[in-house]
């Protein structure tokens, strides 16, 4: 599962390389090409988080690897994703009950990466993140979850509440912070749980926290709304950590 | 203590700003100006975290206020940096035990912005920081505590080493968060309690560690070194405020 960032060269290529939903971390464009292949790759890379940069032909050159770039050179992740079974394995593994934290949409890779980061050190077996409105495993997120991403497994799913309903049958409950809930300290989170932390400027989703069996609160008393996201997914895998160590102890 | 930018237009007043030490967050130089003082303005600012643009004079114009920019335009911080004594205030106003962080050299804007809204949500007084190699409140911080620089203070001191003994007269307890410490679970955390979070990469230094009084841990399950420094922050103060709660009630 170790993190890679590969090169892919010519026009047919990188457009197909968007098109599977690849994650392009970067594509480089030769400078002043301007044709209709490069513009519908342009434009590609625009919709997502790809960071463009035009260069001259030299440039392109020297970065290639066949010699065939028509222009265009993309790097993408070689991340391989989990399966949410090898989560569950992994915890049957290590014969501990499952703790999964589940992502609502985190945008930031700063946060995804600092998360993934926090599953590894809390123990927990992975990480769900969906396809849709969140971002990937892109070279940021590597490089901030300080080489976790090559021992904590991240599942990607097309539907997180229906992934959510699958794992219900599998006896794991599911926790989503929220304001409104019962304080944590107050909870009993030391069963096979998913944790679901929400996005960053709009929470957990309506769909999704329907699906939750409790909602969990981290005291606030401050006078702004909300801890950043991975600072409370970290707060929270840190009081399931709590409570699983002094039920054992 | 509301954040706000402002501009400092002409050479001698933008050489003045760098070498007063103010947090200059973006400088506006003319493109293709290479006079002695242009270039001594571009190194201070590299010397920082200055964002350095090179634009045309119409963009200079427009920007300027005064119209008298001689090729330079910087924005600055005009954030007010609070005293020690107003955090210690702030604690006895609430009537409660002293709650302060001290960050020794935290570098990453990021980082500073989400400890510094972790401390208001956690109810802590104040936070600390030193003058040298830290970053100090620039606009990225601003925006990255979600408003909670607007209500928590944050003092800037010469040497952290100097304002732990001046506070320790107080009554204060020292605690770093460091491997090797007692788990933090263990530790009572509930008296007037100075929290120290060390670098990004090092950690907390020597000299401030000895002047702590004792270590603590944040358990450690995976399989690398640490948290994010900003989750660390983050999970400590909450275990402070778990205690502080339990105690209380």
């Amino acid at each position: 599962m170790r993190y890679e960032e590969y090169t892919i060269e010519g026009r047919n290529a990188v457009i197909e390389a968007f098109r599977s939903g690849k994650t392009v971390d970067k594509l480089y464009v030769l400078d002043g090409c301007q044709d209709g292949p490069v513009k519908t790759i342009v434009r590609e890379a625009k919709k997502g988080d790809t960071i463009i940069n035009f260069v001259t032909k030299e440039r392109l050159d020297e970065m290639s690897r066949t010699g065939h770039h028509q222009g265009v050179i993309a790097k993408a992740a070689a991340y391989e994703y989990a399966e949410v079974e090898d989560i569950l394995e992994a915890a049957r593994k290590k014969g501990e009950p499952p703790f999964i934290l589940l992502l609502d949409g985190i945008e930031d890779p700063h946060n995804l990466g600092a998360i993934i980061r926090t599953a590894n050190l809390a123990g927990a077996h992975g990480v769900i993140i969906p396809k849709r409105r969140a971002v990937g495993l892109t070279a940021v997120v590597a490089k901030t979850s300080a080489g976790a991403i090559n021992y904590t497994p991240v599942a990607k799913v097309t539907n997180l509440a229906g992934t959510i309903d699958e794992l219900k049958k599998q006896g794991i409950w599911f926790v989503c912070a929220d304001m409104g809930g019962e304080l944590m300290y107050k909870q009993n989170l030391t069963g096979p749980i998913g944790l679901v932390i929400g996005n960053e400027g709009e929470g957990v989703s309506r769909l999704v926290k329907e699906k939750c069996d409790f909602i969990t609160s981290i005291p606030m008393k401050g006078d702004i709304d909300s801890l950043n996201a991975s600072v409370a997914a970290g707060v929270l895998s840190y009081e399931i950590v709590r409570q699983r160590m002094m039920k054992n102890s």
